[in-house]
């Protein structure tokens, strides 16, 4: 499912910028320059390669991209999920862990949560030891994945850094010759600008935009680990529908929690 | 209710800017730049929707709103809370937990905590239980509404910073154009700073002081909440009354703390 | 009591820019700008009644002027207080509670660490509720305290920003009437900086370093609070005078501990 | 083995910012100064002595030249780590702790983590002490450790406040000549702006990313002693293949985790 | 002892400096100027007087030029107190506390953290005492000291502050002469520049490395009393000379480690 709002977002900051430019000056080509989006972008690319390794860089990018589609956990998800776990209770309590394997979509199935969850209770482990490993598979999932966020975060700071070297590169070759040549200072400037122009650009509407909603992402999710995590450890508690109602509502907004009265009607 | 400290800050910082300007010049439209304005404003929340999901966004503008009605926590409200606890405290431990149901006004039903607080004690949670969930609402609560102090933050960083672009798009497009007609260079340089301008003002009165409100607004809250979470902890004990009272005052500033002493006489 | 470091702190920073600015120029009126100054220190105060209550400012604003008095917990305060606390447990070992409130000068009764534990020792709290308690009171008095250091702080980061604002309007006045009159130039720049010298005087000698004090003197009081809550902790378990001078003395510095020994002889 | 992505990052840098001055100039010696280098790298050298020891900054400097070797924790290696310990909990429960100390390869022996876990168990302590023993020893080499990114890190500040001396100087010396050449200006302007230029690519192409490389390292070499700590204390506990299984497979990607079942068939 | 490597670091930093000058102009007086320095070292002082007490920033300033003498905690120092520690084992063990109090050096006596030790193994304490209040002074020794780094860097801060006030101060004055005399405009600048000139420098060779030296060290010392405060809960534990050895070695580096068959061979 697309992202509407990095759509629109995205557009709307290049729009506007290119309206921007044009309703200002007929020589808006003279924006463009590849030369100095190399410089830029390559540099930037360059020293994210030595802060991090080609893979780790290479995730970071992947994930970038996959802001383009909507993948935030909604309020929604998450009173589906307890509605799921009140649902797991009854099964489990009634069928044992047979049962709750039974009733698995494949999805969930495939969800790797769930599917840890599962099998743990599958190979019999008590409570204590399902909020252990559960716990340290969730934060050790954190660990991996927050890395991205950091790396965008890294390029953010990285890119005006290149953008502002590439300007000064231009001011020194520009202060250098303006001895002879007077009349070009003026074009000499607004050349060396353009790296800087791109840097401050590349950094405010790609960077860092993009490394805030990563990050913000992966807390949700971190959030919604906490939920199945405390669900499963209920489960294995075999504490009834409306306790594991009530301990799950807690995660969710007052308007969005579940209630088995409610949906039972 | 209005804030009268929001209202008085608006009006005064916007008005010594006005003055400032007026009592300076008289070319005072120049100041007034639809375009800028958009540039500045527009990227800035194309760049808020890059990094958060549309809704997300809207409410953290219309946290920014709210700030014009005062919403703050008050030693007053807290002392009134601890008062009122008290008393739940007598009603509870002589007519349980339906006198307690019955003595309810409207408002504190509809009030997130005490609805929750009191649904658990009906449900008959231990103390141990309300504990927990009380507080994993609480900081569920806390997780999704700091994301608007956040946002208004974030957009205190973009808004200077698409200034800027603003100003080096100009300077480019000036000093490409510096050849020509030398006479306009002081128009295009203070064209170009316009955005700087915008941007730089509309962070340092705008987003930083609301998100720097909408944050304290909520530490506030956070605080309130954890005083209604002991209280029912304390209620789910049954401890008496002069209990309540010494440990929730304990929330309290001295001058404002509630004694049962005091106002039964 | 007059502090005098500050005294000299303000004396000597101000009037080391008022040399340099004598021995500089004859004109030094020019930096005497009634106009300037309404811009900086009105916006920064607009801003600050944005970002927080017209109390809560005010509140800051007293506790800077405070800074005057020297309010320093100093080690000869702490060694006192120990002297005391050891004097405490003689008397309630010896006399009870009732002793203990009758021994109590009345600034000691004033206090509100000392009044607190005093009057819950009175009401026949365990150790574990004191504890409790105290320290709840403890935290929300320095959650209330913290903000006047946060507000100033916040100021000091406002003011040169309106600072910066002032002087990019005045750069585009004066840009904008460049081309007529080139001779104002260098006048106009130098009034157009003006504002900025104000902002970052008004933050590096006023709001920081206030800043720096007030929190610096928070911190020092919820030290001291936390001797006071050990110190009734340790009297509710009617340990001896031995036991109470060691766990105080950790608090303080070496050279300035308490010993029973010593004053006795 | 050498880091691939370094080499590449490291020549990408350096080979784009050479580029680009190349094609914009012919005049290229001018970028190189000695005097300016000197200035720049030897003040921050300079400045790191006073921060740190020298023998710390050597370490720093050695850790820099590292990372031109790969030496990340991977998947992978914690894929074999986990095995390890599986076969580990088998061998120490068919055969106690002296073939446990016989089954050891010298490379594991060599390994500070493993070589510690081995030496307790030997010397009989009980999972408790195994604990806080191996715990401790992992956060004071912690410690140690990343005093280097620490050190690195303050270069890549130290680094462009140097190049910024350095052009202050240059633009005195400069400026105070004015009156005599005028023709002379841009070119003494290019030479003041090396020192800047050096700092700022030294910052963003060597000690910013560095430091965050070895960070990074560091940091994953104390995830990977966390899971080995955990694995000597399950081995204490004499937990089976599975269990140890299950609980450090928390510490890898899911789809790098190791099962027993597969591996056996 | 003298550290060599605050000494080099410092004379090479001031070397690079002025050699750069020299060999850059003649006029190399133009350079020194009592008037700035007051300016920004006085300034720098008063605002550090405003924000801290007298005698904290004067112990500050001692703290700064005892960065000339070698005092860091090294590797070597904690391999002769754990030896030492397991001798007191051994002693202690055999002995007790009078053979204990009579094997101390002058300089352990002197010591603070291990004459408090042992003087609270004296008074009979139990381990948890003993932890509890070398901890409480261990922490409050810390927050005492750490005050120093604190006000060093603040000063850090403050420096180029006022370095840019007298800049602004400068250009300012420079500014409204312009008109009459446009030969003087580069001299004006150059002389304004020189404030801002030794603010960095200040900042960079000397408040903030000292600072980052203080930190350090003080950062090391808390180390070590940690090490001294296990040792002595070891110690009242009676814990035989192994268990002290390998418990005590975990804080330090592997190669390091002290052993108690190696030393008696």
């Amino acid at each position: 499912m697309i992202s509407f709002s990095t759509i629109i977002g995205i557009t709307a900051g290049i729009g506007l910028f290119v309206l921007a430019i044009i309703s200002s000056t007929d020589n808006y080509m003279m924006f463009l320059s590849l030369a100095s989006a190399m410089m830029v972008v390559g540099s930037t690319f360059a020293a994210s390669l030595i802060s991090f390794s080609f893979m780790e860089v290479m995730h970071a990018i992947k994930a970038m991209f996959q802001t383009l589609s909507a993948g935030r956990t909604s309020q929604d998800h998450l009173h589906a999920l307890v509605k799921r776990f009140v649902e797991f209770s009854r099964i489990y309590r009634d069928g044992g862990i047979s049962s709750l394997e039974d009733c698995l979509t494949d999805k969930e199935k495939n969800d790797q949560s769930i599917g840890l969850g599962i099998e743990l209770m599958g190979s019999g482990y008590k409570q204590q030891d399902i909020r252990v490993i559960m716990g340290d598979a969730m934060d050790s999932h954190w660990q991996r994945q927050s890395l991205e966020g950091k790396i965008l975060n890294t390029m953010g700071v990285y890119a005006p850094g290149f953008g502002m070297v590439g300007t000064i590169v231009g001011l020194i070759i520009m202060l250098d010759n303006m001895g002879d040549d007077m009349a070009n200072l003026g074009k000499g400037l607004a050349l060396a600008l353009i790296t800087t122009l791109y840097g401050v650009l590349l950094a405010n509407l790609l960077f860092k935009p993009t490394a805030a909603q990563v990050t913000e992402k992966q807390e949700q999710e971190y959030f919604r680990n906490q939920l199945i995590t405390d669900g499963f450890v209920l489960l294995s508690e075999k504490k009834d529908a409306l306790v594991m109602q009530d301990r799950l509502n807690a995660y969710i907004k007052p308007s969005k929690r579940y209630s088995v009265v409610d949906s039972d009607e």
